[in-house]
């Protein structure tokens, strides 16, 4: 399909400090696309950055039926622009498109769009300031009646962000709080989706942990409450006698695209990794006989979050001394540079813009 | 707080035909009313029925902080306009913010703007065609910049739509199907909250049950699949060996309003009724042996639905002969009646407008 590019009149002016401007500081353009019934997915367009029109009915606002991704553009020294791993992203989306009944998108059609979004803000991107844009495409239902069940009508829509700045160091461990009692999924529900009602559902328990002075959650399984899921919202690594483990994708997880390239680059670089449930006890005996090494989690956004505290109940376990362990580093070291184009890519993972 | 009333100068021509008209036809008028940090909930006022202007940043579109009410106010034969319950349904809305991290509203305040909006609308009302109207308070999260945390601005909204025509007789029998696959809810979720994530993620099961010719599906607790736990968006009952049987509270399932009413009625009438536990296994044991004689799902939209068939796999129960059942008509009847003031409530749930 033709798209139609209709760029501003009135380009923001560019923040000095993009320190703080994840999701906050937008550039200047949106991309849009509406599905009906008739029609199918038509009218790509990117627009200034703006408003939508949507009246209290619309059915988005009653019944959660929102998607979306999160990927990443990084520019490498010599100015070229670098996707990772896009089409990838393009696959989950539709995944998650297809759990919540809503209409998928043709993957290589939205994939150009993005492109050219990119390419419409590439201002932005140049920016010394600025070494990586965050990409945010997502669907919302926009049938203006409301009833419980699929709406007949949907926008697609993106919009660009600053990515967070990049700390070659690494970034400092958080500490994180196994959560007892509230449950992120189960088996048949939404886990492995990146619907919108995952997140709100989320927010209480994440607001109980801030408010004991940790960063985040440890969610265990909806139906025990006793194998380790995933860490806020991103995927969680464990480093037990060396051997990588990370909850396997039992259908109750998101299929993490950080998750799946630390474990190739991890098999590559020689570490013994596994895919396997790890129970919190598991946890917790590992760390009493000493043999925890590291623990991490790793999402598009933030990368690598190295686990510097787990507490459980009464239990708390320090891991790695307050600083980000050898194994986590150097995992987080390769995927970066790959990410940034210092070294080859020997995946295929990375698409220039 | 004061409310301010804008009337529309354009009203719209009322349909003849509003069997078809819930949530599609919709009156003249909106409330709106906003949250900041700094100024708490403000601006109460009632708008003509129009759109909000949101950018795709909105945090409801990412993370799902959305949830709603639904409540309905019948107009009884001398004219007057009855509200069923609406203090429960504002506790049920607060409910609903707390477990999502959406901030409360005054319950009290609340309810007497969504007075002042059936009044606003009240020639709606007084159509000769319509004998109920269904109000839908909702409120958004509206924050205009995106990250995974609880937003800091939202949106109170509500808009009235006519209810669904009353037939004294009762509906007919549903087919239903019981999901096996997919789940709804778990402890530790969201459940017991009318937040738009939990509708979003049964729209698969519902589509494939209705692809089989089913009205509905019925679903079975999201840690084992084998306890009853809610149809569709009602609650259900179920009549065995005389006896009135509802899956419990137990942190799953939405507490329904108009599940509690039928259980108070039902005592009264003398009927045995019991909150507990319900299995899959003990409907199909109780089929067999001629003891399941009734069964309905139960909710503020359609107020009963009876059960005629449920699936299980391959074991399919046909309940009471495709006619609404004894026990089920009869707290059909006295319900319907107490909303519409046919005759005295003993209960104090009708508040006049």
């Amino acid at each position: 399909m033709a798209l139609t590019i209709t760029r501003t009149q009135y380009p923001k002016t560019k923040p000095q400090d993009y320190s703080k401007g994840f999701g906050n500081i937008l550039t200047d353009h949106m991309f849009l696309m509406d599905y009906t019934e008739a029609e199918g997915w038509h009218d790509p367009r990117i627009l200034p950055f703006g408003a939508l029109a949507l009246t209290p009915a619309t059915m988005c606002f009653h019944y959660g039926q929102e998607i979306f991704e999160g990927m990443k553009a990084y520019r490498t020294e010599d100015g070229r622009l670098l996707l990772f791993r896009p089409m990838d992203h393009m696959r989950r989306l539709n995944h998650s498109c297809e759990r919540i009944c809503i209409p998928q998108v043709c993957e290589e059609e939205l994939l150009d769009y993005l492109k050219e979004l990119l390419k419409t803000d590439l201002d932005w991107i140049q920016d010394s300031n600025v070494d990586s844009i965050y990409i945010r495409p997502m669907i919302i239902a926009t049938e203006p009646v409301f009833g419980a069940r699929p709406a007949k009508d949907y926008t697609c829509m993106a919009m660009l962000t600053p990515g967070r700045p990049h700390i070659p160091k690494g970034p400092k461990p958080v500490r994180i709080y196994v959560e007892k009692e509230q449950a992120r999924a189960v088996r048949g529900g939404t886990g492995t989706a990146k619907c919108a009602g995952n997140y709100a559902s989320t927010f209480a328990a994440q607001a109980k942990a801030k408010a004991q002075g940790y960063t985040q959650v440890l969610w265990l399984d909806g139906a025990e409450r006793r194998y380790v899921e995933e860490m806020g919202q991103m995927n969680i690594f464990f480093v037990i006698k060396g051997e990588l483990i990370t909850p396997d994708l039992s259908g109750t997880i998101l299929d993490g695209i950080t998750r799946r390239s630390l474990l190739a680059i991890a098999k590559d670089l020689g570490y013994q990794t596994v895919e396997r449930r790890i129970s919190i006890q598991e946890i917790m005996t590992a760390h009493a006989d000493g043999t925890l090494q590291e623990a991490f989690g790793c999402g598009t956004g933030a990368c690598i979050a190295p686990v510097g505290e787990l507490t459980y109940g009464e239990c708390h376990m320090n891991i790695g001394n307050g600083s980000i362990g050898t194994v986590t580093f150097t995992l987080f070291e390769r995927l970066t540079q790959i990410q940034r184009g210092l070294v080859p890519d020997p995946y295929g993972w990375t698409m220039e813009v």
